[in-house]
């Protein structure tokens, strides 16, 4: 293998670990394991655990950037949900690796992870700026998108922790769908730069 | 100074010190400085200044759960503008410590500072729950307090840094408690839950 397919074999190994455990309980034995590979051969690759869970997280989070987006047919609020469920897709297939992603408490919580965080962020932000078309975003729109992306963070992890005891897939979908023209139509009259 | 007056100030020390500067840039000779203490007798209080600021943030987030509140007369807009006054009344006063307090990706966020913001978190739910005085939330009620009380978090990080270029506070303030009506009617049209 060459290194580059040896370090995607030790992230991949991680990743698969995550299906059954949450990173912060994934330890170098258990990828040397899975992966089948000596512990002498991680450590040529990740100087410790933390660094592999940094990169595993990753590359949810490219993920997440690389097939987040809206689809160019349908109406504004189709888009939405369009761009909602791939969100939604995405955050499940990972679901504990998300879950170590966003939590801030988490162990391997860094000022990596926090900046990977806010790539998704700001991919979300900068594909509803876009497709709005509007010259340039208020201050308050800013906010407003931010706040949205807030919301479907939270409540991505609530939905990921209750499970099916929780609130179906699809209701949670179209309630974020809802809420983003909701706090748009709040800020629409409450922008004092927009009321000029 | 009894032992718990000795702690009491050098909390103080390190809350006046975050008037200038930010928490992490705050180190264990300013404070000694700040407090006319030696080294010695902070060692004898604090492990290490990472503990120090854990306790000065810890009595921040202590302030915003001891006095946020919705006032007892008025209309439920105008409880709700008072909480987020103070709200934003005490977050401005701490700024550094506030935006330390938040800002996961800190230096000296760990998960007892997590654990400070979840008691600020729960405080605000459990006000609004209690007024709104129905027996017990639904879940998609419950993630909209949440939703919001994250929507007050993250404007507010963006107001108190973009200080006064940025939105005016009545604005702000405004806006938050439109925005809390919007998402419940939102969630109202939603929820399963309630549709019984």
């Amino acid at each position: 293998m060459s290194p580059q397919a040896r370090h995607e074999h030790l992230v991949d190994a991680a990743l698969e670990l995550y299906q059954r455990l949450p990173p912060e309980d994934v330890a170098v034995e258990d990828v040397t394991g899975a992966a089948d590979v000596s512990r002498a051969l991680f450590y040529r690759y990740f100087p410790n655990i933390e660094a592999l869970h940094v990169a595993a997280l990753g590359t949810v989070a490219e993920e997440l950037v690389s097939r987040v987006a809206l689809p160019a047919g349908g109406s504004p609020a189709e888009q939405l949900a369009g761009a909602v469920d791939i969100f939604l897709d995405v955050a499940s297939q990972h679901g504990r690796a998300y879950v170590a992603l966003l939590r801030s408490g988490s162990v391997i919580s860094t000022g990596e992870t926090d900046a990977l965080v806010d790539d998704v962020r700001d991919h979300i932000v900068t594909l509803l700026v876009e497709r709005a078309g509007a010259p340039e975003p208020t201050p308050l729109q800013l906010m407003t998108l931010r706040g949205w992306v807030a919301v479907v963070e939270g409540s991505t992890l609530t939905w990921l922790r209750d499970g099916d005891s929780g609130l179906a897939r699809d209701v949670l979908r179209d309630w974020l769908v809802a809420q983003l023209f909701g706090l748009l139509e709040v800020t629409a009259r409450h922008d004092p730069a927009a009321a000029v």
